[in-house]
Formats: structure tokens, sequence, C-alpha cells
């Protein structure tokens, strides 16, 4: 299988940790979003709504949307539970990482770190800080209680939130205001097989 | 099991129309947001980010995020196939209709129509409309080329897309531009057991 994305990308981050953790052998292939490697109209005819990350199979079908590509590869492994509720569990926390989190935490990173925080853009990553805190304070308060987003163990939506919450920090969060956030990076990152972002 | 929600909110109705094609009984408690329902303690404590809809199962277990409801009550029914790609396709869609489709098009059609469009929020409305007519391209090409988004039958996907599409023109989005949308929106609509948004 391919994978095209952006190692720098928390979207594409997210499906090489997964990849690495569970030991599945792929093609990377780097897509440069900035010199307009999504909009050619080879990537459009893969995905027509031009993002990365995107998963080719080896017959030829694709997938895109990070988080359903997590779940597509994790299936029948640990990082998925089989339960219905368990399983929408999940969900849940992806579907708030992709509208709750990343239009924030991962915008704000955007600006500062792709763009180095140009002057028209300082008023629009100002405004994602409210947000961005208010995300990371709904992680707090279950990570307070439980190890892990949907429980006892590791799943797909820890992968999912780690993405750009392990580098928010780049986006002007101050995790130290996260105890139980900062706590379940360090867990994460001890995992067998962990790989970085670098 | 008790849905929180307003059946005016896309996201809220998406749960009332799955319950009505599988027949699932259920007591809907009403929320008004414009009120202040969803930042109460009694609400916080069942869903700490604050937003319906939201499920509360009777053994007292809660979810919420209106695609991750929509997936647990389809379990089991033709609404989800049950291959992991297709799974994973149905989710793709969802994940597609959360960050690239409702912030622009919900948002238009809430700042119209429950806020009025005030002078304020005018240049805001005007710049949703670039992205909600990119989602609807999107799922033009799709839906030319096949009866529904995730293949050949309605899929919780549908129902996802359907929520906010179908009253796409509360936001300013004339939907004549997109034919093959709309056949899709007159095919949902004709399903057994089909209720609408009011």
């Amino acid at each position: 299988m391919k994978i095209y994305g952006d190692i720098q990308s928390g979207n594409c981050y997210k499906i090489k940790l997964l990849c690495s953790l569970l030991g599945i052998q792929h093609e990377w292939i780097h897509v440069d979003i900035m010199a307009g490697g999504t909009g050619t109209d080879a990537f459009l005819a893969k995905n027509p709504n031009g993002k990365i990350p995107l998963l080719e199979l080896d017959d030829g079908r694709c997938l895109s949307e990070s988080n359903a590509i997590l779940n597509f590869l994790a299936d029948g492994s640990d990082l998925l539970p089989t339960d219905a509720y368990g399983l929408a569990k999940v969900q849940q926390w992806q579907f708030f990482e992709q509208y709750s989190h990343e239009p924030y935490i991962a915008v704000a990173r955007f600006i500062a770190r792709y763009l180095g925080l140009p002057d028209d853009r300082r008023t629009e990553y100002e405004a994602k800080q409210a947000g961005g805190h208010k995300a990371l304070t709904v992680m707090e308060q279950q990570l307070s209680a439980a190890p892990y987003l949907a429980g006892d163990s590791l799943s797909t939506a820890d992968i999912s939130l780690y993405g750009y919450t392990h580098v928010a920090h780049e986006g002007g969060f101050d995790l130290s205001l996260y105890p139980a956030v900062l706590a379940w990076i360090d867990r994460i990152a001890k995992h067998p097989n962990y790989t970085g972002m670098v």
C-alpha cells in the first residue's frame, strides 16, 4: 500500500505512528502541500477533496480522511474495540478531534510554524487560542479519570488526538496547564515501536 | 434511551431520521442552545464538550458527536457495511462532513436562519460560501458516479451528509447547480419511514 502525506502534518503523522505501532509495511510518498502537491490532476483523481493523508491500496482503491484511514488499518488489532459502544466511543473522540480540536490547535500551529505568524494572520491565530484551550480542557477532564481517551487501553482515538496535541506548543498552547494530558503524552511515547514526528 | 437535541439542527435531525428509518424507540428531549441549554452543569456532566446531539442509554452511559451516535445506533442494520473498507468509506464521508462541509454550510445557515444575518456576521457568512460550494462539488462528483455516497445502498454516510445538505439553501447555497445532489436528496426522501426536519 501507498500512503501520501507530509510527516510534519499531524493528520499524516497519525498514520505513520499507527503503522509503526502495528508493524504495517507501506510506501510513504511525500506530498508538499505548500508547493501545490494536493492540487494536481493526478492527486485529485485519487482524492477529489484535495487533502492528505491519502491511502492507496494495492488494488487501486483509495481512502482519505486521517481518522477513517486509522480505523481501517487498525481493524482486527488491539487498537480498536470490537463492541459497538466501544467503537462508537473511539469515533466520538475522533469527531471531537476533527471539529473541536484540529481547527483550533492545528490551524494555530500551521499559521505559526508553516507561515511564520505573518501580521495578516495574527488576529486569526489569536482567535484560535480559546477554542484550543477548550478542547484541551475536555481532554484533561477525561484523562484525569482514565489512562486513555476511550478507557483503559490505547486506541486509535488516542493516536488521533496525539497527532496535534503533542506539538500544540508550536501553536502557542502551554501544555503545562494540563498535567493529565502531559502524562498521557508520555504514556503514548513509551509504547513499543513508537515513532516520533521528526 | 434518551436523545437530547434540537430538531432544527442538522446534526440532531440526523439522529431523528435514522431512528425513524430503523424504527428505534427513544425519548426526545428538546435542548435550546440559544437559551444556554448545553451549558448547564447537568448537561455538561453528560457531555463535557457542551454540544448536542447527545445519546443517553438506559444504563446512564452517554455518547456524543452526531456521526458516532449514528454508527452506534445503525450497528447490525443495513445502513452500515460490515467489511472494513466499506465501514471506513462511510467514516471517510462522515469526517469529510464534519471538517469540509458542516463548518461552511451549517454555519452559513446558522448565521442566516438562527441569527437573522446580522451585519457583524455578514463577512463571515460570505466567507463560508466558497468552502460550502467546494464540498457540494465533491459530493456532486461522487453522486454522479453512484446513487449513494458509499456505493449502491443507503448508509449512515448519506444520513450524515443529508442533514445539512437538504437545507443548504437556507445558508444561501443554490442546489440547482448540483443536479446529482438534488436527485440524491429526492432518493433519500422516498425511503420508507423517512421523516422530515419539521
